[in-house]
This record gives C-alpha cells, structure tokens and sequence, in this order.
C-alpha cells in the first residue's frame, strides 16, 4: 500500500465527513429561542425529544468553539453565536442551586431542572465548554467559571465528595472508576493550553491523574480495568473484571497528551502499548469486526445488555488514538490500525444521505437504533475524532513522512 | 388442533420445566453461610458475583415461600428453610438505617448496603417475600413486618415521598409511572388472600391502584404509555411515549385478578382488551417473532439501546395473562395466543441442558447473554410463570372445557 497517498485520500474524506456532520448540527440542533442545544434528532435532524442534557450542551459549545477557533473555514460567526448562545444557557441554568456548584444532568428546553447526578460529569462538560468559548470569544470570565468549577471538581474528587449527594454507605467499595481520572486529564489539557500560570497550578493534577488512570493496568499489564481500588489493586466481582476497550484506547490518546505535555516517553510508551494496541488486541470482534462495548477480563459474560453491540465513540476514539499514536512514534502497526478502524467506522457508522452518524449497532454491523443524537450522544464525538483526524493528517501529510514500505 | 390435547401436553411440559427450574436454584443459589441467594449465576450456575440485590432476595424468597405453601411436591423443608434464611437475611440487612423503613437496593454477600435507589421497589419485594414467608411458615411476626413495610410505601406514593431521598426539581414532571400502581396492585393481592380484615383495609387502595393503571390506556383507547401525569394525560417526549409490551401485558394480568377480586366484569374486558390483545399485537416482532422491550407510540426510534431485544420476563408475562385470560373468559383466541407465546418462549428461552432460563436474546432470537441471573433476573418470573400456568391448565384440564373447535 502507498501510506502516503492513503494518508491524503483519508485526509480529504475527512474534512469533508467534517463539514457534512458540523451541517448537520447548525442545521438541526441550535434552540432559536432559550439557547442552547436540542440533541434528541432523529436520523434525518427532527427533533423528537426537548430535553437538554448538560453533558451535550457543554460539550458542542466546546466543539462549536474549538472549530471556530483552530480551523479557519468554520471562523463562522453563526458557529460563534450558537457556542455563546449554549454556553449563556449553561451559566443561566446549569447549576442548581447557587452557590453549590452542582449541575444538574438534565434540564427542561427552558432550563429547569429535571435530573441531578450524584457524579462529577455535567460540571466536568461545563468547565469543557466555557473554558473553550473564552478562548474563542475572548471574554475571560467563561474562563474564569471554568476555573471555579474545575477547583470544584478537584475537591470533590480529592477531598470531599459530599456536596455530590452520595450516600457513604458501608457496603460500597471505595474504588477510583477511570471515568474520573480521565476526564480530570482532559481537563487540564483543555485549561492549560498557552497558559503557563494555570499549567503550572495544575501540574501536580495532571501527574496525579495520569499516575490513576496507569493504576488500572492490571494482571501485570495484560488488561486494562475499568475499576480498581484507591490503591490501585484489582477488586473482586464484575465492577473489578469490567472492561470497556473504547474508554481505555480513549485514555490512550489522553495520555500520549499528557507524555507530550510532560515530555515523558515511557508514558508515551505505555500509553501506546498498554493503552491502545493491547485493548484493540482483545476488543476488537473477530467475527464481525468491530470494538465491544464492555467485556469481562476473565471471558464471563458481561451484565451490559448492550455488551457485544458497536457504538460510535469507541471507533471514533479508536481512530484519534492509532492516528496520533502514529504522528508520534512513526510505528506503521499503528498506521495500520488506523486504516483498518477508519475504514470499519466510515462503512458502518457514517449516513452519507442525512449526515452525522448512527450510534448504535447490533454485534454484526446492521443499524440498532435510527437515532443521530440522544441522552448520551451529540455533537462531539465524532466531529472531535474528525477534527483532530484532519490536524494530524494534515501535518503528516505536509511533512511526507518516509513511511518503511 | 385438538385443544384439550394441546392443553395436556403444556400441563405436562409445564410441570417438567417448573421442576427442572427449580432445581437449578436448589442447587446453585443458596448461600449456607450468610442466608439468602446468590443470584448472578452464569450459563451452568457457577456464581459470577456475589452481590445480592434486595429485588431479588425478596423474590427467591417468595418464590420458595408460594411453591411450598400451594403445591403438594414442593412442600420439601429444604425450600421452607432457603426461604427462611432469606427472610432473616432481608430483616437483618435491608433496611439500612431503621428506624427508616428505607432499604438498600443491594447489598454485599454479607449484608452491607452498596447501593439505594430513591423508588419503591426493594421494599416493596421485601413485603411480598415477608408476607408469603407468614403464611408459609405460619409464623405472623412476618407478616406483621410486611405489612408495617407496606404502610411505608403506601405513605412514600400517596402523601410524603421525602424519605426516598429524591430531590424536588422544577422541572422534574410530576407523573404516574406504571410500575408504581401495578407494584400496588400486585401487593394488595398478595397481603389480601384469605385475610377479610386485611382485604378491607386495602379495598380503597385496590381500586385506587387499578385506575391509576387504567389512566394509562390512552390515544382513545389505543395504546397503553408507561408514564402519564398525575391526572391522566399524556406527558410531552420520550417519557411520555415509551411503551413495554411486556410490561402491560403482565398489568394485564395484576387487573384481571383484581377484577377478580372485586366481581367486575368491565375491568375484566379492559384488562383483556387494552392491556393483553393490543399490547401483544403493537409489541410482536412480525418479522422474528418476540415482544419488543420497548416501543415509542408513534413510531420512532426509541433511546433505550435494548428496545429490539426479546427479554425473557415479557414472554413469560404473556403466557401468565393469555392463560388466565382464557380461562376467566374461554375466548379462544386468548388460547391461540397462549400456545403462539409459549411455543417461542420455550424455543429460544429454555435451556434444556443446565436448566432455568435464558434472558437476554438479540432481536432475530440469538442468545446475547448467557447468565442465568444476574442483577436483575433472579429466581421469579420463569418459575412464577411456570407456577400459575401449571395450577390454570390442571384447572382448565379438570373441567374439561368444551372448547368450540
């Protein structure tokens, strides 16, 4: 194969998948009167829900604002207006009771409270996309509720969870869920980028959460686990067998950040070895093509329903992560991996009739559900994996990479 | 077909499978040291995880309690002492904090709370254990406990939800979810059975729970929606739409013996009409064969990721309410109903070689997953339905219908 004209034909169809699903949000998704997002569309953009989850708003005010920031033809004022449109919302009507800095999950289209979960997830997608609408808009104080949330965060994960509502009960297990350190890695990427001050206020987190995420290595490095205890060792039953191949090849590419950042090569290894081809290895369906939604790492059968079906976002992550694994090491394996999950992902996913892509399929490949957006899907996932596809392959292919045929 | 044959031969395949179900939990569930059951057992009963969910406990213990009262062969001191050890392990540990009536929703092997949910139903199967386990004991001190458990529920639906622990939000829809009236119904006619001072202390709430589960019926009569406000109407979304075949089919059945109860001849065709016929015919897959887990009213695509899926519990809540439907009104299509459910049921459901049931088949019938139990599926609905169907056809076989041919 000629990898380097593979990398431009993969380089046009996704800027151009890219303009097709970002059409498809500014078209359907934008709530003309309160604000905000609708995500609930159906495969053709009909609204058929008015809900608005906190996770989705905050995350397409990030994308909306991203775009509009790095990627000069979206430099669109209607993607700027929308993004501050969504991120006024949030301000307005995210959290429930202030001063408490808790979000709810869900909110009515007109920004009553419908939901509140005992997590740290709607504040995390809030800090997400205000901090990114500052960048984009200039106003620093989006920034600045950023960063107060974000302080928030921190102390309900490292000190003092009560404000979340859970009950401390004596039977639950302390655990560290991986969900909880990625998303705090992310976040620092997000706030640090060009600021030294805040980069350096929150170093010791970004070590700290790369240093959790590693602590879910188990069976001395065979398998990634999805949860393990505080101390990092295994813990009994399906909380401590379960696995989810696309949240640990996500966490790959939020820690090849993270060894960029702290110019940590034996992250960087670990990262790619531990993080990404090793999940691929065993969450990759033989039969059918296609990542599993969960697994159990002792080959039991898992209590997901949906275990063995393909949804999007693990593909989508599975697609950023071989491609910036690659930019980074020059390792064709991870070229290879990249071609062989885009080509599953486009075939599979994309609805080149409507745009956007489905979201959820059966085990073999046929459509499980018609839907382009829901309560856990919206704009993110995918234009964020084509978004960050388009950057990498773009500076691959302008530095014509001398790829061992 | 020769009807009367057909029936006899359901009676004796019906028979063989409730022993063999049996005997599967027999051997595998019983937990010798703490009490109570193990129930996330995998395809041959090895046990994956041994949490217990109060749900469950309170149903094993029911079902041991029901199987050794009414039927001759199972009226084995292993099962009164299984269900005995369950009971004492449900009033040693379900309650988490008494004097609150409030009890975990799960708990670890040994009693202590993992987890709460902020609804009514761990509680409400603690009642229906507690109280079957009086009778068959013969020991009231249960009972007694039942029914303060349910005066708690009874409070938490009709006058003070506070002590669930749900927070009251603005835009949280007040509204009637048909699990909670049915629940209801369900306890009224398990707490009422040959106790007339029992019976006329639930009288009003009996009634009060069947027209709750009637205000369901909605679309002029077309369709039965899980949520509805409190006063009847349909709700605005997804919420509002969501339908469960299955689980108005087995409304179906909870309303036909209140009718039952109650000497009323037209809630007996509504429960026919409105919550089995209809259901059955909007929820049966034409092209697999199966009932749907769930269905959005107007057709669309619902978000739940299993909607496609064939679940155990709806089939064998169909065969429970086609049965007892048949043989309350000798309407021969209920029969034709019954053995189109049971034959489907007993194809892809049944597991001939370790006994008890699958749960969890993908839409065309293949199996998805292959526990026997886990934190949902325990030792109830198979057995139940084996149970009630075998008593119906004796029944029905006795009194050797004339069935028009």
């Amino acid at each position: 194969m000629d990898w380097q004209k593979t990398l431009h034909s993969w380089h046009e169809r996704i800027s151009q998948e890219l303009d097709s699903v970002v059409d498809f949000w500014l078209r359907h998704s934008h709530d003309e009167e309160y604000g905000g997002f609708f995500t609930c569309l159906d495969q053709t953009g009909k609204v058929y829900d008015d809900l608005k989850y906190v996770w989705l708003q905050g995350r397409q005010v990030w994308m909306y604002s991203r775009l509009y920031r790095k990627v000069p033809r979206f430099q669109r004022p209607e993607l700027l207006q929308a993004a501050k449109a969504g991120g006024e919302f949030l301000l307005r009507h995210a959290r429930v009771a202030p001063p408490s800095q808790k979000c709810a999950f869900v909110l009515t289209r007109d920004g009553r409270p419908v939901k509140i979960q005992r997590t740290i997830f709607s504040e995390c997608f809030y800090v997400l996309g205000l901090d990114e609408l500052g960048r984009a808009t200039g106003e620093s104080h989006y920034q600045r509720e950023a960063l107060a949330m974000m302080e928030a965060i921190v102390r309900w994960v490292r000190e003092d969870p009560s404000e979340l509502g859970r009950p401390q009960l004596a039977g639950a297990l302390p655990h560290d869920s991986m969900a909880v350190p990625m998303m705090l890695l992310n976040l620092v990427d997000q706030v640090s980028e060009g600021d030294a001050e805040v980069a350096s206020r929150f170093k010791e987190l970004d070590s700290w959460s790369a240093q959790r995420i590693l602590s879910h290595v188990q069976r001395n490095g065979a398998a990634v686990l999805e949860n393990v205890s505080e101390d990092g060792k295994e813990l009994p039953g399906c909380l401590g067998r379960q696995q989810n191949p696309g949240h640990a090849i996500e966490a790959g590419w939020f820690l090849l950040r993270c060894a960029l950042r702290q110019h940590n090569s034996d992250l960087q290894s670990q990262a790619v070895d531990k993080f990404m081809k090793q999940p691929f290895q065993s969450g990759w369906d033989p039969e059918h093509g296609g990542l599993f939604a969960f697994q159990d790492v002792d080959g039991l059968c898992p209590t997901q329903l949906e275990w063995k079906m393909k949804l999007w976002w693990p593909h989508t992550e599975a697609m950023v992560a071989f491609l910036m694994g690659f930019a980074e090491t020059q390792d064709k394996e991870l070229l290879e991996l990249f071609h062989q999950v885009a080509n599953y992902t486009f075939a599979k996913f994309r609805d080149p009739v409507a745009g956007e892509w489905f979201g959820y399929l059966t085990q073999e490949g046929k459509m499980a559900l018609t839907i382009k957006g829901g309560p856990f899907k919206g704009c993110f996932h995918v234009p964020r994996a084509l978004y960050m596809c388009e950057e990498i392959l773009k500076s691959l292919v302008e530095r014509k990479f001398a790829i061992q045929k």
